[in-house]
C-alpha cells in the first residue's frame, strides 16, 4: 500500500469505472466516425447516424482547415522522412527549427514545441520545484485544486524535489498566506479551466509583483481563441513574459495541429528545457506535426483568425443569452457545463442530445465533484450562428422534458 | 526540500549540464539538418557538412521509407482533419479503429496505440501498482536499475500507490527474493536496453511461472528489428501474452512512425486502459501518425522487413567481428557503447568522428555511471555492408589516434 498522499486508485477507479460503464451501456463511448465533412457533421460509421460534435476542443475548427491539412501533407512530401528518431536537442530537422522561429515570432516570446502539453508539464514542473528555473533553492509549489490531470499527475514527482501544496480554487488569500510564509513560491494553474471558469489573472499578477511568485499557467483551452495573434487568455494580463512566468498550451485544441508549446520569457531556459526530462528523452514533434503547426501559423496570421474568433464569441453570446434560466457554468466562455446531479441523469441527457444530433460529453467524478455530474459542451467558431441557435433550442427542449 | 527518495535535481542537473555544455562547445548539439536523402546522408544546413547519422533509433530506416511517408500523406488527404481533439475513448476516427485492428493482427495480440511509449508507462504503471490490472490488492513494483527514464520518471507516482523497489540490473536472485517475500510482485524492465545489453528473458519467465510475477517490459529498441512480423525481442520468449504480461514499445524508432503501443494479453484491460490516465486525458494518435503507422504495417507485411532485418544483422556481425579488440558494449546488438572514461574524451571522440562524416552521440552521467562516459552508436538496416565497413575503419583509426 502506498501512502496515498496525492492519489488513490482504490478510491478513484471503482467510482469512475461505474460511471464509464453507464456511459458505455448507453452507447456514448467507442463511437467510430467519418469526419470528412468536419465536426459539424460527423457520421457514426456503424449506424450512419449523423451528428454535430460539441465535445471537440478544436474550438475554431482549424483541425479541418485546408491550409492546416495541406501543410501537413507538404511537410511529409518535402522532407520525405517522418522524423529523425533521436534526441532533438542534438540534431533536428531544419523545419523544426524554422517552426520554433515562426512560433516565437507569432507569440512574441521564445517558444519550445513538444509532442504534448502534458509532456511539457512533466519536464518543467520538477525543475521548477527544485529551483533550476530560478537559480535558487527549491520552491514551495502550490497547485490550484482544479489544475488539470496533466499537472496533478506530476505532483508526487514534484513532491520528491520540494514541498507541494494544493490551494482552494482561485483562492488568492490562501496563496498570499503561502507567499508570506515561504520565501520562494510557484503557483500552478490554468487560464481557462477545462470544466469552465477563469483564473483570477489580476490577483495572480498582483501576488507575483508583490512577492516574486513564479507563475506556471496552462492556457490550453484559450490558445488561439482570443488575442490578436491567438496568444490566449493568460497573455491578456501577462503580456510580456519574464523569468518568473511560463505559459504552456496544447496546440492540438483550438490551434488545430498536434502537440504543445511552452512560451518562456527567460531565453536562457530555452536550451536547458529542450534537453530536460521527457522533452529530452521522449519523441519530438514529428514531420507531419511540424507541417500542420506551420499551416496553423499561416491561418493565425490571416484575417480568418479574427473571423473565427468573432464567430465563436457570437455563439457564446447566443448561448448565454438564451440559457440564462438554466444551471449552466461557464458564462462568457466557450466551455459550458450543465449540471444535472447524478450519473444516470447526466448520461440520459447526453444520450437524448445525441439522438437529436448533438454529441456532448457526460462527465462524472473525478472530473467533477461527486453528485455534480452533468454534461460538458464546447461551442466552436466554425459553427454558424444558426447552428448554435438550433442546438440551444434542442438543449432547452431536452432539459425541459427531463426536468 | 523534497525527500529525494527517487530523484534529486540538485545532484543531477549540475553534473549533466556541465557535460552538455562541453558537447555544445564542441558543436555537437543543436545541429540543424536537411534529411531528404535519408539518414545515410544528412546535411548540416549551416555548414553544408554531410554525414551519416549513427544516432538514430530508426534502426531499419523505415522513417524515410516511401510507403510510410506516402501513407501519412494519404491519411491527411483522405480524412481532411488533423484529429478530433477530444477523448478518443468517446469518439474516434474510424481510421484509428482500423489501425488498432491492423496492429493487433500484425502482432497477434490486442494492441493499444498512443502518442508515445512514455505516455503508456505513465498511464499503466500506477494502475498496475494499485492492483487494477490484476484484480488484486497493490503489488510490490520492482524497477530494474537500468530501466529507461520514461519508466523511472513515474516511480514517485507509483510509490504513492504501492511499494517500489529498485533491483540491480538483471539480478534474478534479488528478484526471486522479492517474489518469496511478497505475495504480489511486478517487474518493470526493458528488452534490449537503450545503452546496450539484453534482459534475461528466460530468467524472468521462470520467475513468472513459479511466482505469478507480473512482467511490464519496454521493448522499444527491439520492435521491428527482429521476429517474423517485427514483434521484437521480448516476444521471442513471451510468445503468447497472458494477463500477467504487458509489452510496450515506441513506434517512432525502428517501426518508423510516431507514437507507442501497448501489447496486452488481457482483452478486458483494453477499454479500461484506453480511458486511463494520460491515455484518456491526453492527445491520441493524430491522423498523419495513424497514416504512417498503417504504412509501416504494410512494410512489415512485405519481404522488405526481413531484408532490412537481415542487413541489420549483417552490419552488427561486421562490427562485432572487426571491433573485438576494443572496449565496446552491446555485442550482438545494434546498439553499441564505446566507453572511453571521462567526459572530455567522449566529446573528443564524438567530434573527431563527426569531422570524418559520422554522428555518434557522446553520453555522460546520468545516462551512464560517472567516469564511464563514451559514445553510443546505432547501426541501421538501411546502411549497406560497405557503409558499415567504412565506418568501422574510421572508428578504428580515430580510437587508435586517441588511445
Amino acid at each position: 500500500m502506498g501512502p496515498h498522499r496525492f492519489r488513490n486508485n482504490q478510491r478513484m477507479v471503482p467510482a469512475s469505472e461505474a460511471a464509464w460503464q453507464l456511459a458505455a451501456d448507453n452507447g456514448m463511448l467507442d463511437i467510430r466516425v467519418d469526419a470528412t465533412n468536419g465536426q459539424n457533421r460527423l457520421r457514426d460509421v456503424r449506424t450512419g447516424h449523423e451528428f454535430l460534435n460539441l465535445s471537440s476542443c478544436s474550438y475554431l475548427g482549424l483541425n479541418s482547415h485546408p491550409t492546416v491539412v495541406e501543410a501537413g501533407i507538404a511537410a511529409l512530401r518535402d522532407e520525405q522522412i517522418t522524423g529523425l528518431a533521436m534526441a532533438e536537442f542534438r540534431i533536428r530537422l531544419d523545419a523544426a527549427h524554422r517552426l520554433e522561429d515562426e512560433l516565437s515570432a507569432l507569440f512574441g516570446t521564445r517558444v519550445i514545441p513538444s509532442i504534448s502539453c502534458g509532456v511539457i508539464s512533466a519536464a518543467v514542473l520538477p525543475l521548477l520545484a527544485s529551483g533550476h528555473l530560478t537559480d535558487s533553492g527549491p520552491l514551495v509549489v502550490v497547485f490550484d485544486k482544479l489544475a488539470h490531470f496533466s499537472m496533478n499527475f506530476v505532483k508526487p514527482v514534484v513532491a520528491d524535489e520540494a514541498m507541494v501544496l494544493t490551494s482552494p480554487h482561485n483562492d488568492m488569500r490562501f496563496l498570499e498566506e503561502v507567499c508570506r510564509t515561504y520565501p520562494r513560491v510557484a503557483y500552478v494553474c490554468e487560464g481557462l479551466y477545462s470544466t469552465g471558469g477563469l483564473a483570477d489573472l489580476e490577483g495572480i499578477k498582483a501576488l507575483q509583483e508583490k512577492y516574486g511568485m513564479y507563475v506556471y499557467l496552462d492556457d490550453s483551452h484559450a490558445l488561439s481563441t482570443q488575442g490578436p495573434n491567438g496568444e490566449g487568455y493568460a497573455r491578456s494580463v501577462f503580456r510580456e513574459l519574464d523569468d518568473r512566468t511560463m505559459i504552456v498550451a496544447s496546440t492540438a485544441k483550438a490551434f488545430g495541429s498536434t502537440g504543445g508549446i511552452a512560451m518562456i520569457g527567460d531565453s536562457g531556459a530555452f536550451d536547458f528545457l529542450y534537453r530536460s526530462g521527457p522533452m529530452g528523452w521522449s519523441q519530438g514533434l514529428r514531420t507531419a506535426a511540424i507541417g500542420t503547426t506551420l499551416g496553423s501559423i499561416a491561418v493565425h496570421r490571416s484575417l480568418e483568425l479574427t473571423e473565427r474568433q468573432s464567430q465563436l464569441a457570437e455563439n457564446v453570446a447566443i448561448f448565454d443569452r438564451r440559457m440564462k434560466g438554466y444551471d449552466v457554468r461557464g458564462s462568457g466562455s466557450h466551455i459550458k457545463f450543465v449540471t444535472v446531479g447524478d450519473n444516470e441523469r447526466a448520461v440520459q441527457l447526453s444520450n437524448a442530445l445525441y439522438r437529436r444530433g448533438y454529441y456532448c460529453s457526460a462527465m462524472f467524478f473525478p472530473i467533477v465533484p461527486r453528485g455534480r455530474s452533468g454534461v460538458r459542451l464546447m461551442l466552436r467558431g466554425d459553427m454558424t450562428a444558426s447552428m448554435t441557435e438550433n442546438f440551444v433550442s434542442v438543449l432547452e427542449e431536452v432539459l425541459d422534458e427531463q426536468a
